[in-house]
């Protein structure tokens, strides 16, 4: 899957944004989307697929939910701990 | 599956009090433990399964992860949408 499929969720925007890339992404021809965050955007991310599924989008399907944790480095060197989302989105037939 | 498997994960107490929670339910005699989080403390339900699965129980796997949309009643009567999450944590044998 080519990296144009990703929408990285962060905290700065609302949910909305996301979702017009989202839509955007698959207008453009994607037959997957992956919703990608990381900490306090997990629940962004979250919103960002419901939203779509259940307003814009009625044949879209939630195809795979993975977590993972990732380490940050601290503005100090030393390192943190984030736990990160993935959520593959797909059409269905 | 009883209730008694579910962990219901909010935002006033740590992630450790919710990884406490789950190790218990195993330690118990559960097959299977269902993190369940709404809105802000969906990042907090991720943080709960990947703490547990990397620093408490190596053999522990995400079996399933499903998110949904619940409506909320507001103080003044109107409804709001929040987005849901529901990880379903087992031992692989």
């Amino acid at each position: 899957m080519s990296d144009d499929n990703v929408v990285y969720v962060g905290s700065k925007k609302g949910p909305m944004d996301y979702v017009l890339a989202v839509v955007t992404q698959f207008n453009r021809g994607s037959e997957d989307v992956v919703l990608k965050a990381r900490g306090g955007a997990i629940g962004r991310a979250v919103d960002t697929a419901e939203i779509t599924k259940n307003r814009f989008m009625q044949n879209l399907e939630i195809l795979d939910i993975t977590t993972g944790t990732e380490e940050l480095e601290n503005e100090d060197g030393s390192a943190s701990n984030v736990s990160s989302i993935s959520i593959t989105l797909g059409e269905s037939n």
